[in-house]
């Protein structure tokens, strides 16, 4: 059981991260104002945000920059366009996946960038990519973390030997990244352990990314932080792919470091996310994404269901629970 | 860190308890159609469900028997018109409220009762009434629990001394009642071990009944599991009050037990709770809720403002973060 008075304190190594565009941009397809982008950044800088992911870095020859909002190519002029100099404590992130960035081109030096922390989105079987982007982007100045997807379809032997290749790049933080919103928190202790024996072997942090299929995110990110786990991935109102991630309002209610706000944050979604969701934006926990968390597989299944607005859960359960 | 072996396997001890049409009735006021109770009685014992609570024994001298459905009051001829001599391995249960029951004209004799199992609800400030109670039904041949509420507003030394109280009676089941939603998993852990404690001692079972206020009813239900806890409860769809409850469909899935089946509690909410949110009956965790768990409150607040359909949460926040 945890100390008490570790509770009742906080550790001043957490960081709270931000993927509201990133992980939200999933759902909409980027599509945000720049009103929104806007009051979003100066939300987290008054809540006391570390870091806000503005989306991906996409190559645009691989996707039609017709067919996606800005976010998801997250051009250094458009992010300046809402930060300016960003003269802030703010940090600013975006996600290049594996195979799916032209980092060698579309990354420019640190130095020249609005931008502070490149996240690599891999799976296990990518990390030799995954490290190229990491040293190339350290070479350029800056700060990068490994977001290993798909945790729980990996095998324990082969995240360790993921964690020893990773360990010996320059990379900064190794990110858990539940995609299927499949584990328990006795889960996620076992493999925060697992991460814990490589960040500590080779001097690195350790972050979670946590989706909500089995209302777990918010659990699952606080049996994390317990666990010694400091960057924190958060989306207001849990916004996010499928059943969404750790609610920012939930996490910074949780954390104890007085230089957290919740305030802010509910004035966004007030001035915002509800309207989102009038529009007919549609995200969050729902019976079908408990299936396929549940099931450990990926909610692309559960997102066509919602798409075509199914209520049908039985029917879709039957469909999913056997594969031949 | 829990062992794996006992995650991976199931305590033959764990006991279900479906609370769907009691702290469902809260929200509704208890009316229920007689399909749904008897659609819900056949999916638990499909589902291999332990326990039903039908509903409250509450006095008909107190409370106007023409404003409540009649799972308020829960007579036995009315559990008898669903269940008929229950000739199956699922149990009745009924709620009695310390200071609302006239237990001893409405409480008969098991052996004449559809009901096996009597709660007896209580703050920590009636435990002596509590035991009378809880005397009475032993007499009359029920098993009784002992459902403590606020659990998260008493005090340690308050809670251990009427945990020795209770364990000197014949109750079966004492119960941790987080009636505010606001306790973190870490915090379930330390109030299961002080029950755990005095459950030892006095060879008494432990419950839990846990709300949703900050998404946590489920993560803080398989952490008391994992703590020793065998009795618990859920509730189709999470309904209950305020922010609900612990969902069946998710506390299914989690178990390993076999003889618990998913799939009749899926089809259960296919007919029949999907019709009801569109009826209007609103309950589910939502930010008013996930302000009152936090700062450790009655929800009353939270409901009124969510019968007012207010979405000014920030406004709301304001109100009731700080009492002078």
């Amino acid at each position: 059981m945890k100390e008490v008075a570790k509770l009742m304190n906080y550790r001043s190594s957490v960081r709270v991260v931000d993927a509201t565009l990133r992980d939200g941009g999933l759902v909409n397809n980027f599509y945000f104002t720049d009103e929104f982008v806007r009051d979003l950044y100066l939300a987290n800088i008054k809540a006391g945000v570390d870091y806000m992911e503005f989306g991906y870095k996409a190559s645009t020859e691989m996707f039609d920059t017709d067919k996606f909002g800005k976010w998801k190519f997250c051009r250094d002029e458009d992010i300046r366009s809402i930060v300016g100099e960003n003269l802030t404590d703010l940090k600013i992130a975006v996600m290049a996946d594996v195979g799916r960035c032209d980092y060698r081109n579309d990354i420019i030096n640190s130095a020249d960038s609005p931008i502070d922390l490149i996240r690599v989105a891999t799976y296990i079987n990518t990390i030799p990519a995954a490290v190229d982007m990491i040293e190339n982007a350290t070479a350029k100045g800056y700060e990068t973390s490994c977001n290993i997807m798909a945790i729980s379809n990996t095998q324990e032997s082969d995240l360790k030997a993921a964690l020893d290749i990773l360990g010996q790049s320059p990379v900064d933080v190794f990110y858990i990244v539940d995609s299927y919103g499949a584990l328990y928190p006795e889960q996620i202790a076992r493999v925060a352990d697992i991460f814990m024996e490589a960040a500590v072997k080779y001097n690195k942090k350790i972050g979670i990314h946590a989706h909500n299929n089995q209302q777990l995110a918010f659990a699952n990110t606080i049996e994390a932080v317990g666990d010694g786990v400091d960057y924190l991935d958060a989306t207001y109102s849990s916004m996010g792919r499928g059943a969404g991630n750790c609610a920012m309002e939930l996490l910074l209610g949780f954390l104890k470091n007085p230089k957290y706000n919740l305030y802010p944050v509910l004035q966004f979604i007030d001035k915002h996310m509800n309207r989102l969701r009038k529009e007919g934006v549609v995200w969050g926990y729902d019976l079908q994404y408990l299936m396929t968390g549940l099931l450990n597989q990926h909610p692309r299944t559960a997102i066509q269901f919602t798409k075509d607005k199914r209520t049908d859960y039985t029917e879709f359960y039957k469909d999913i629970v056997v594969h031949d």
